[in-house]
């Protein structure tokens, strides 16, 4: 299993990762934003990062393509990287799916190591083996699952965030407690989430929830089954966001996921028998502290229609849902009725007051 | 581990695999090679065949690159292709190599059995789980290990080759044989190698020389060890293909590793102590059968620049080969002389009258 360092001196752990793996070369793959807000302080604190050879790619969905793979490769190969060499992936998501799949294919796989450098990208990105890129207009069509050797997570990158990344994280970190516990879920809703969170604390919920993750998807790497509890809040999650996006109104996934979690959680009353207590406590937590989509009941045929074409469906048209029975207890592939949906669409936009 | 098949049937083994896996859609890979010389038949006599969709490729090596491989994302794409469709490559080295890799990255990863067309990809190519495409003049410097799901093997279709691709792939079945024993090696050099030769005759010695392989691939899929062993002939053959390249004479993979192989094995003799008798009977094979490198001992800077940049080389400039106690006892990673390359390149050249 890779290791997981939770620390907020990432750049001791990395140089002792580095001393300890005794790589050929080291190669940092940033993004223009890492470059600017994040690099600088690695360079200066951390001996390895000052020595290695930068490669940085611009930010965007737009450019998770596999022409910018092919930039990293180049890079690599005009750098000297061999098999030995290593690629340290600093930045968000993006950077860690793409440069951990270019270390992958790279004369056929070297190692890497991510420093997420956002909530989502720590929580979600960075630990679970998926690598890859957009292609044809699909997101994360191009990929291999492969494990980075180590994660680095610290929270003291996060003050270099935009608003909003913050809380756009921290949805999944909602959806693990929802996944661990009751008492999880209750902590996490307990969190003053604004701009002045303590980053120990913060620090302290985010290794219980990254554990979360990893223990499912030790389980099941390759998403044969119990790994699509990680799904939960996803399937309405994925919709609303790619609706937002159609119309280019701005909600980031996590806000998208945060209303998904709450839909979810009304289907699994409605279906499984879980009490509602929590859905009340988590709407309102979602109420306060996310952007919500701009939906109406116009919408709900397009809703539907994205759902039933959710890439984790076994066979496109059907509408399946990871549920809950309990807090902690995840029911994957449960079939609903478009009329459930609509209910339970329903009933979110009156507890989100949408 | 992946499924051997040993058939001159390939076309009811598939079909029967095909049925066992159940995919959501069967895509088949081939050349244009492929498309005209081999496809019909499997067409005709395999159902799964017949209702798959074909993506043709271009052949050659200047077409084994990533934006072929886009090509073929692209294709499986508009054909409705899931994670769990199946890829069916049918085809050569190039076909089998790329067409993996194609399969290991869409959506992550979807299922592909092999089934090679050339003795070359039938003993090489297409059992290890190498995968991978050519990249800034490198050869498959972009891949991934990853095993075929199945490999359905045949001599059937070989006799749709060019003259000497026989003698190429079967050079590679030599290296195994001396990997092997004394006994295997013997029997290889006993067989009538030419246009007449008895299909089920290679069929069973395939099948031994495959074996050797799959073993040895077990022991160290991602090739830290042992695996080098597969190296024997490589690395003088590699310098003598780049060089014949660079020329553009004509100059076929297994030729330029059957003149490697004596290299390997003069220089076991010198460092190793190997007895020389068998040198003698395969330089014998290799002279009567095979097209040499030409080379005159002005080429010897060159070549020995070349062996030094061997990609298996952990640090570039180092001369390091694997050679042979005996048959059947290889050693890895051993460092040799340039004065050593030289005289074993000179009593390769007596022995091959070149």
């Amino acid at each position: 299993m890779q290791d997981l360092l939770f620390t907020n001196e990432p750049w001791t752990a990395l140089d002792c990762l580095v001393e300890r793996i005794g790589p050929s070369g080291v190669f940092v793959v940033v993004d223009d934003n890492t470059r600017r807000c994040v690099l600088p302080l690695m360079q200066q604190r951390s001996r390895c990062v000052a020595d290695a050879t930068v490669i940085s790619i611009p930010p965007g969905e737009e450019h998770k393509t596999v022409s910018t793979v092919e930039e990293v490769w180049a890079e690599l190969q005009s750098g000297g990287a061999t098999r030995h060499s290593l690629i340290v992936n600093l930045g968000g998501g993006l950077v860690t799916d793409l440069g951990g799949f270019a270390a992958a294919c790279f004369k056929r796989g070297m190692r890497f190591v991510n420093i997420p450098t956002s909530l989502l990208g720590a929580v979600d990105a960075a630990v679970g083996g998926k690598t890859g890129v957009n292609f044809g207009g699909l997101k994360n069509e191009i990929g291999v699952f492969r494990e980075a050797d180590a994660v680095v997570i610290s929270t003291c990158f996060f003050s270099t965030l935009p608003t909003g990344e913050l809380q756009s994280g921290y949805a999944e970190m909602l959806k693990h407690g929802l996944l661990k516990s009751r008492e999880a879920t209750a902590r996490l809703l307990d969190l003053q989430l604004d701009a002045s969170v303590d980053p120990e604390a913060l620090l302290a919920l985010l290794r219980e929830s990254v554990e979360v993750k990893r223990d499912i998807v030790a389980q099941d790497p390759t998403e044969k089954g119990i790994r699509k509890a990680l799904n939960l809040g996803h399937t309405a999650g994925h919709a609303f966001e790619a609706l937002a996006m159609k119309r280019a109104e701005h909600l980031p996934h996590g806000h998208a996921v945060a209303s998904g979690l709450i839909v979810a959680l009304v289907l699994s009353h409605m279906k499984e028998g879980m009490d509602s207590s929590l859905i009340h406590s988590l709407a309102a937590f979602v109420d306060r502290h996310y952007i919500k989509p701009r939906i109406t009941c116009d919408d709900y045929p397009a809703l539907i229609d994205m759902m039933k074409h959710d890439k984790k469906n076994r066979h496109a048209g059907d509408l399946c849902f990871t549920l809950l029975r309990g807090p902690g207890e995840p029911l994957i592939d449960r079939f609903v009725s478009e009329e459930d949906i609509r209910a339970a669409i329903d009933i979110m936009r009156d507890l989100l007051h949408i």
